[in-house]
């Protein structure tokens, strides 16, 4: 696996291999790479003749008060594992490469950016696409692939791909779980030993919803209060939100249809530690 | 010569050229072609295998006040010009292609944009980034040619280009012009015989301020004035500004430095036609 710093150089590559008519599949993370990670790289290793892992942590997706300077960092590890795992490249830019001081363009999605994580997080959404559209401009996919564990993020790059007619199929992997079910995620490695065990508890009431969906409930509230009931009343948890929407475009229906997808979406916090996890409940 | 409307149809035939090794060219244009696009259409014809013109009036780069509607339209006569001057393909999508129900995304350049044609049409450019970046993702171009006539427009582009990483190269092409000096524009349209005789005057108080460069002078606001003395004295025209700036970012020092390519820009009403032009004194 080759290492490559500067986006120039990555363009370069990524051009040279189009022309050459081999397929490309980009795998864009913050690093410190755990098994979701990998299940993306594995799939694009099947699915491409190329594969480009991007590792870099973008602070124009971080509020002020959030984790940017803490985020975990492992970058040996990192090459170790994203290498074993099928990538052909790994493109690690620094700051300074992806915001050189004459960087002056934004792009704003609306709709539905503004809920759930874009509430809690205004300025988050508007990085991810910002980084995304870089990181598609410097390793010019054919596919990318993305995790379902940020669902909201899913449909965010997906909605700049269909504005800005982007040529690039998004392919979405499951969440890969720990045995006690909690979603993997990097900000993990911020929990307790006793608070990844309890931190299942969040999937946990995710499943109940999809259980009350499944034996026919489509009342929206009701739903959120079964998913909250339990959690809500553990004072280690604080919930941001937890609750049900329209898959597609995350709108929120007084009454789900029988033919709509839904997800089940949570944001909470377990001591200092914001955890987000989902449930896609296909009709 | 053939014409596509539809976004993805255009999008896969560009995929297939890029796969196939074939380089494209992609002149945007707004339509009601003239000897200014056709010069960009016979450069593309030169440094690509394949050209794309693209064809649309883009309703988000106009604002409420201003000449959308009436812009001048004559497909027929754009079909046969753009193809008898080498373009393969004329991608030529309506409103609804280009701006579905469902469409979310805005892009934002700061800092080259807000002065100039930006200050007396505020959401121009954003507009002008917006479906540039569209047309990219529809004709995935290698090199995309645009005219100096609108100069300003293509520091923004490249802005646009440079911050979100695309990978292509941009060609700018020299302004056409009539005989008499009065750049071409599909706007000339809406002057009389009269106007059209008399519309030189822009271009001619823009030399008078290249000769003041070329003598030697470097202070800015005196050759601003040797280019606006005789224009302003002339009540059928209405300067919104003519002026001077460096050629590379548009900044206004008090001095230009020997060392500076520096740009004289015009935005002049003659009757309700409001005309751009601009001259580059290169250092």
């Amino acid at each position: 696996m080759i290492v490559i710093n500067k986006a120039s150089e990555m363009q370069a590559i990524a051009k040279s291999l189009q022309k050459q008519g081999k397929t490309i599949a980009c795998v864009p993370t913050m690093g410190f790479l755990h098994e979701g990670h990998l299940s993306l790289i594995s799939y694009a290793r099947e699915k491409a003749d190329v594969v480009i892992t991007t590792l870099f942590v973008n602070p124009t997706q971080f509020g002020p008060s959030e984790d940017f300077s803490k985020y975990p960092r492992d970058f040996e590890n990192d090459c170790k594992l994203a290498g074993e795992n099928g990538a052909d490249y790994l493109f690690a830019p620094n700051e300074q490469e992806m915001y050189p001081e004459e960087f002056n363009t934004n792009i704003h999605i609306s709709g539905v950016t503004e809920v759930f994580e874009g509430a809690f997080r205004p300025i988050h959404f508007d990085g991810v696409a910002l980084i995304v559209a870089k990181l598609f401009g410097c390793t010019i996919p054919d596919v990318a692939v993305f995790g379902q564990k940020d669902y909201q993020q899913t449909l965010v790059i997906k909605q700049m791909i269909h504005d800005l007619n982007m040529p690039i199929d998004i392919a979405v992997m499951p969440t890969v779980r720990m045995e006690n079910g909690l979603a993997k995620s990097s900000r993990n490695k911020y929990l307790t030993e006793e608070q990844s065990v309890k931190a299942n508890m969040i999937h946990k009431a995710l499943l109940n919803g999809r259980e009350a969906i499944e034996k026919g409930i489509r009342e929206r509230q009701e739903i959120d209060y079964i998913m909250a009931k339990e959690l809500s009343r553990d004072f280690d948890f604080r919930i941001q939100y937890i609750a049900s929407a329209k898959a597609d475009d995350l709108t929120l229906p007084d009454n789900f249809k029988p033919e709509d997808d839904i997800v089940l979406l949570a944001a909470v916090y377990l001591g200092n530690t914001r955890l987000i996890d989902n449930e896609l409940v296909v009709a």
